[in-house]
This record gives structure tokens, C-alpha cells and sequence, in this order.
């Protein structure tokens, strides 16, 4: 599974004498260290000297290390300079703030701040819903995290997870036209995270809790439910949900069966895969066996007072499965895996029915190796950009929150969910889809017009 | 003072038939209604209807129906519609979201979303400074309020506070490239705005504390820089005392006296009153005499555990002048008011010293009428916009947050803010000095460069 990515892309300024061919020796010592080459350019060109920059992906830092060293060792190459494309782009952050309005004379002033400003407050005051119209209130989202659980790095705090929050926020606007804000907490105790996200949602439309981690995700959401008039949407548990509800759609589609019909192994029951077995519950599915890292939830299992545990234990597993995952992939219809590397072998994989569909979405390494999964399944997806079909939650969470800010919606459903995979689902033709294009592209602008008009529908 | 004022301004679309000279018929009454009209467009000319935008300033809402009613009643005109140039400036809210990074292709979500922002994230781990680098901590300050003392409007609340702090967001990025963003808390109690501003601090470079009461603005202040590794400014205490200090300090200049002899009369001794009164004591100001709603601060008078009130008793009122402000206005150099309107006659000003200077801050609505104050005293200044010599904030906290978030500074000091204050008045040279002008123009770049370069100074 190493491969290269532009997540490890560096810059190296190699300097060279003219006459021992330096651009020669540079693109052998980096093919050789197993980088790829995606740009070269000649900075300088004398008689006595040629410097040249290099761009190459490199698997991780120390492959990044490895290329680099692997230059000054050579004889006739030196380098001047190493430059991290990711680190250049991150310098002083990746959002900022912009005036909507001209500020140039004093009139302007007079309008934007005071005394003008002073009308539009007592507007407000005169009427509160007037605040959706007349600030900022309509199209802004929190991203809200405590950094007890982010991305595959775990509990950083929040000052570390703000780089995630700050992606997630230029993806809101990027993809969705959503002011999006990075709120990072410097609390993990559940009753601090809710009555903070309280105190602070008047400025904003809607919040999307990111990377806390369960079973406290549930908590934390639940009662920002029941507080709140604004919707309150947790990205691991339903962004992830809803694209995996539309991929496994479409590829029921593709190899002819029926939702209520299949046997699903699932690998992981924390926010992620609580959600999708609970989502793919509501659609239909009526076969999951669920597994922990504790092995698999059936009713002699304990809920140790984890009303997520309990509901496996009450929705899940109706034949009452008590093995292993190897012995229950037998005859398995679609296995969904948002847990760890390499919980499933090969043999796992071939044991499985025809037409089998295999969500291999641990991050960065999955559950099985895709290239030896499509030996045997008919469908496999995974959580990485560099396979085909990438389970990706931005083909969810922009739309979602651009239906729900227009809606001026108050809360999420699950029919909302639903049919916000539907929509997703759909925007793969019967002509394009196939078995390495089960969900649409990012790119794809229509995905979230689509998710937004189906979500706007439902509320 | 009843003038009129572009935060007033409507545009009204009139109808009427060419024979009868709409345009003229329009001027006319608009201009016996006592507005002044700023634009004049032509939407429409046929020869059975002109239809006509006129655009003026009211000078308030009250006038502004009085207009529009004005051109209704006309026998040849008909009013389709009134467009308030504010309302509609502030539809959507004044600020934006902006992504500074390419998120164009995949390669692009590699290096700002995952798998590359996970380095970045781990970066921040091993060298927590690394968050100054890497994120928008460096360029980001928190515009906090909880509604409690906004503008002239008292008591409004959070999200009708929120134009007031997007209009602040606005200015700060207008003038010094800060990039603010508002929080308008859902409480007013001190414990939970003081743990709630804590709790949100990760992703902020400083903390502008913003329209909240006194005494409790004092208290969340002080526990605030006590608990943060970042500054903390209140803008109504500081920033007013700033600009103060420095339109002082001119004026003492034109009237060659010296601020450790001049006597000084306060009106007003809340959260602006406070600061200005130990700001100039700071700087060398040796009689001051502070007057509240309840009178004279004195010996006598009761702190009541208010320690504001108590440094008053304190530090000023050497001479313990235990009378009314008219009394106390008698020979003295300086009046200051950040109360109430009308709390000074015409008497009072005739009554000070020659060579008098007098700030009536207060907003809308002056200690005294500015014109009635020129007749007697040398210096004459006002909050208005329409006035000369206004006393604006906006001449020092976006000058003040660009040096704090320049040099990464902790903690704000009395020496910090002075130095503000005097590069603000250094801003006026000594041949542009004179009576209307005191303090250099809002639009003056050089004042926030100066004022960067002070604080990043005394940092």
C-alpha cells in the first residue's frame, strides 16, 4: 500500500555542474528512491553551475528523508534547500476573513458601523428572526471539535486538530459557498463542549461537530439536539453514513440485490460505524453483525450503559452470530470495515458470496488490501484518494449544511439523511456506473445541488 | 444637532407622468421635508411614465417616513418602493469565509485536507509555538461580546449585538489585515463568559472584549489576561482611553499647557470613563475629578466593593471637591464626558479656564452641543462623524491588534497602550495641528503603521 502522495510533496533545490549532466543524475536517484517526479524546473543555468528545483510526491517523511539524502550522497549533486509543499501552504493558515461591504469613505462607515449599524440591531431586537437576514447568522456553520479524536492521530487537543478544522472550513466554502468557523475547544468534558457550543450559537446557522470522539460524540450531540434550535450534525457519524448508504446504492445496483436481503459484516462500532449500521438500518437493512474491537456484539454482550452498544445489541445480529469475523464473512454479502488495518485476510475475502461487496475504509491503511480484495469481490471501495471509489465524506457535508442553511431548517432527520444519499447515489448515471465508479466525484458540481435540493425538500 | 446621515439613507423609487416634471416635483419635496439628496437615477422614460430612484439621507427613521409620506401625498407622484440603503447593505451579514489555498484538483485536497494537513496537525504536537506558523492563530482575534452595553442601545443580547461585531470584523480587516471573527455569548454571567472565552482561545491570537457592561467588563478582563497566553483588550475601555489620551495630548499642545497642571472635570465613570481617567493619570494627570450618575467621586463617597469606584476614590479628586459639576467646571482647563446628553450648560463652558478643551463624547447626543462649546472653549471634540475632531476607536484597535498579533505578544501594558497613543497624535504633524484638527483621519494610512510599530515596541 506505499504509495506516493502530494500530501508528501517537497521541493529540492539541487545545484550541479553543467558538464556532469545534473538533471540526468537527479531523475535517476529519485526513481530510484521510488518518488515520482512532478516538476522540474531549471532555476539558474550558468557555464559554472546549474541549479535546478525539483518537485517529487514521496510516500511519508522519512521516504521524504530517504530522497533527500539520497541527492547528497551523489558525487556531483548538492542540495541548497529542502521546501515542504504542504508546510509552505499551511503558513499563517488556510482561511481568512473578508468584508462583504465597501469601507472607503466615511459614509460607508456610517452605514457598516456606526450610527447605521445601530438600526439593524434594533431591528433584530424588534424582531429575532430579522437575525437570519441581516447577518452572518444565515450562512455560517461552526466546526466544532475538542481534538480528543482527529482524523488518524487521536486525542491531540485542540490547538493541533485547528489545521483539520480550517480544511474542513475552505472545503465548506469551496465546495458549498458556506462560511464555515474553526471552533476548538480546550475542554473534552461533555458538559463543557455543550454548554460552550450553547453560549456561542447565536452567530451561527448550524453546527458540525468533527473529530470528538465516542461514545462522548453521542452525548455531546444528542443534547446540542434537544438545546438548540439549529441544526446539529456530526460529520464522522453522518457524513460517513450517508456516502456509504449511497455507495452500497449503487453497488446493490450493480450486482443485483436487495438491501433487506443481504448479510452485512461490519468492522467497527465506534461514531462512524454506529452511524452507518443505524442509517442502513432505516433503509432497509435487516441482517448486520457488528463487530469491536472486543469481537462481536450479540446479546450476550455487555452495553456496559453505552446506549449505542445497547442498540446493536437490540437492532443487530438477529440470528445471534458468536464467532469470529473470519467465520462470519462466510457467505457474506458486503463487508463494511471502519476500524483498523488488516483485520480481514484474504481468505476472509474469498470466503464471501458471489457478487460480494467489500467498504475496506480505515484510514490510512485499510482493513484488506483493495488490490487483493478485488480478487475476489465484485465491489470494493475504500477511505483513500489514490484507489477508485473513495468513500469521501465532502460529497456529503457541503450540500447537507447548504440545504439546511436555506431551509432555515431546525433540526436533522434521518429521511434527511436518506435522502441526501439518494441524491448522491443518483448523480451516477446508469450509463457511468460501474464497478470502480460506484459515487460520483468530488468535483462533480452537481453533487451538491443535488444533496441540497433533496435536503432543502425534506426539512 | 439634528442632521442628516448616510446610516439614514433611502433610496425611494417615485413614479409620475413627464408632463408634470416628476424630477422637479420630487427635489421639491424632498428638500422642503429638510433632506438632503445624494443621488438621482432615471430608471425609466416613456412617454406615459418616468420612473425615477432618488436616493437621500434622513436623519433618522422617523424623517425617513416623513419623506417618503411627503412624496406619496403629491398629487402627481406615486412612491412604488423604499429601499434603506442600510437594510440592504446588511442582508447576508457584512463578513466572509475566504479559502486561501487552491482546492482545484485532488493533489490540492492531499496537501490542505488529508492525508497531508495530518503532518501539520502532528508538527503542532511536537512544538506547540508551531501553531503561530501553521494555522490562522497568528492573524486571528476574537471580537466577544454578550450584548450587554451595546452602542447606545443598551442591553440587546447577543445575536442582535452581532451587526455591531461584524461591522468591527469588517473594520479590523479594512485597516490592519486582522482577521476577526464575531462570538456574541448567550450569557451574562462573568464565570461562564470568562470560562467560555477560555475554553474557545485555541484558535485566537488576542481577544478583543467588546460592548459588555461595566463593572463586569472590568472583572472579565482582569480574570481573563490572568488565565490566557494571549492579550486581551476591552475596545470601550482601552481603545476609547487611546484615542483620548492622544487627542489630549495635541490640544494640550495648542494651548501650550502641560497634563500633570491642568484640572480636568469627568462626566461619566463606567467602563470608558475608567480607563481614560487611569490612562491619563498614567501619563503624568494630577487633578482629575470624576462625576457619576450619582454625583461627585469623593472621599465620601461609598466604593460599595466596586474596586473601580474605589481606585476613583483613591486617585483622583486631590482637592476632595465635594460639590455639583456645574460648581466644579469653574477654571477648569479640561472637561471630559462619556455620560449622558445635555449634562453640561452653556454656563459651565463659559465658566472654564481660558484656553479650555472640551471632549463631550457622548453618542448620539453630546454633554453639550459642540457649536454652543466653540463659542467658549479652544479645542472642541465629539464622538459625531459629522463633527470635526472625532474621537474614534477605529484610530487604534486595528493599529494596537496588528503590533500585538506582529510580535506574538502575551500581555497588554499600560506603557503599550500610552505608546498607542502618542503615535496616534504624532500622526498630526505640528503644520497640520490646529483646533479642527486634532487627531489625524480614520483613513490616514500611516496611523495604523505607526500605531503597529508602537506596540510591537513596548511588546
Amino acid at each position: 500500500m506505499a504509495s506516493t502522495s502530494p500530501g508528501y510533496g517537497i521541493t529540492i533545490r539541487v545545484e550541479g555542474h553543467p558538464d556532469s549532466q545534473p538533471v540526468a543524475a537527479i531523475t535517476a536517484v529519485i526513481s530510484e528512491a521510488g518518488a515520482s517526479i512532478t516538476a522540474l524546473d531549471v532555476v539558474e543555468s550558468l557555464l559554472e553551475r546549474v541549479v535546478i528545483d525539483i518537485t517529487c510526491d514521496a510516500v511519508d517523511q522519512e521516504h521524504a528523508d530517504v530522497i533527500t539524502s539520497s541527492i547528497s550522497r551523489h558525487p556531483d549533486l548538492t542540495v541548497r534547500k529542502v521546501s515542504d509543499r504542504t508546510f509552505l501552504l499551511h503558513l499563517g493558515g488556510k482561511i481568512e476573513i473578508q468584508s462583504k461591504v465597501p469601507l472607503k469613505t466615511r459614509d460607508d462607515l456610517s452605514r457598516a458601523y456606526t450610527p447605521g449599524v445601530a438600526r439593524i440591531c434594533q431591528a433584530i431586537v424588534d424582531d429575532p428572526a430579522d437575525a437570519r437576514r441581516l447577518t452572518i447568522k444565515r450562512n455560517t456553520v461552526a466546526v466544532v471539535t475538542d481534538g480528543s479524536a482527529v482524523l488518524g492521530l487521536g486525542n491531540i487537543g485542540p490547538a493541533a486538530a485547528l489545521p483539520v478544522m480550517e480544511g474542513k472550513a475552505a472545503l465548506f466554502k469551496r465546495f458549498a459557498d458556506v462560511d464555515a468557523w474553526p471552533v476548538c475547544l480546550d475542554t473534552q468534558d461533555v458538559d463543557e463542549i455543550v454548554r460552550t457550543v450553547q453560549l456561542i450559537a447565536p452567530v451561527y446557522g448550524g453546527i458540525n461537530l468533527e473529530d470528538i470522539s465516542a461514545p462522548r460524540c453521542f452525548e455531546v450531540e444528542a443534547r446540542l439536539r434537544e438545546l438548540l434550535d439549529i441544526p446539529v450534525f456530526h460529520d464522522d457519524q453522518h457524513g460517513t453514513a450517508i456516502v456509504v448508504l449511497a455507495a452500497l446504492r449503487n453497488s446493490l445496483k450493480l450486482v443485483k440485490k436487495d438491501l433487506s436481503q443481504v448479510k452485512i459484516i461490519m468492522s467497527g462500532a465506534g461514531a462512524a460505524g454506529t452511524a452507518i449500521a443505524r442509517l442502513l438500518t432505516k433503509s432497509g437493512a435487516t441482517n448486520i453483525i457488528a463487530f469491536d474491537k472486543d469481537g462481536v456484539i450479540c446479546k450476550e454482550t455487555k452495553a456496559d450503559h453505552d446506549p449505542m452498544r445497547q442498540w446493536f445489541i437490540d437492532n443487530c445480529n438477529p440470528s445471534n452470530f458468536n464467532g469470529n469475523i473470519h467465520d462470519a464473512m462466510s457467505s457474506a454479502d458486503v463487508f463494511i470495515g471502519v476500524s483498523a488495518p488488516n483485520v480481514l485476510v484474504e481468505a476472509d475475502i474469498a470466503a464471501m458470496a458471489t457478487g460480494s461487496i467489500v467498504f475496506a475504509l480505515a484510514n490510512p491503511d485499510p482493513e484488506i488490501d483493495p488490490v487483493i480484495a478485488r480478487k475476489y469481490a465484485a465491489v470494493v471501495a475504500t477511505g483513500r484518494s489514490d484507489q477508485p471509489n473513495q468513500i469521501n465524506n465532502v460529497l456529503a457535508f457541503p450540500g447537507i449544511f447548504r440545504g439546511l442553511l436555506d431551509a432555515n431548517a431546525h433540526k436533522i432527520t434521518d429521511t434527511l439523511l436518506i435522502a441526501a444519499a439518494e441524491a448522491i447515489a443518483d448523480c451516477v448515471s446508469a450509463s457511468q456506473l460501474n464497478a470502480s465508479f460506484i459515487v460520483p466525484s468530488v468535483f462533480d458540481p452537481q453533487v451538491v445541488t443535488a444533496v441540497a435540493a433533496a435536503v432543502k425538500k425534506s426539512c
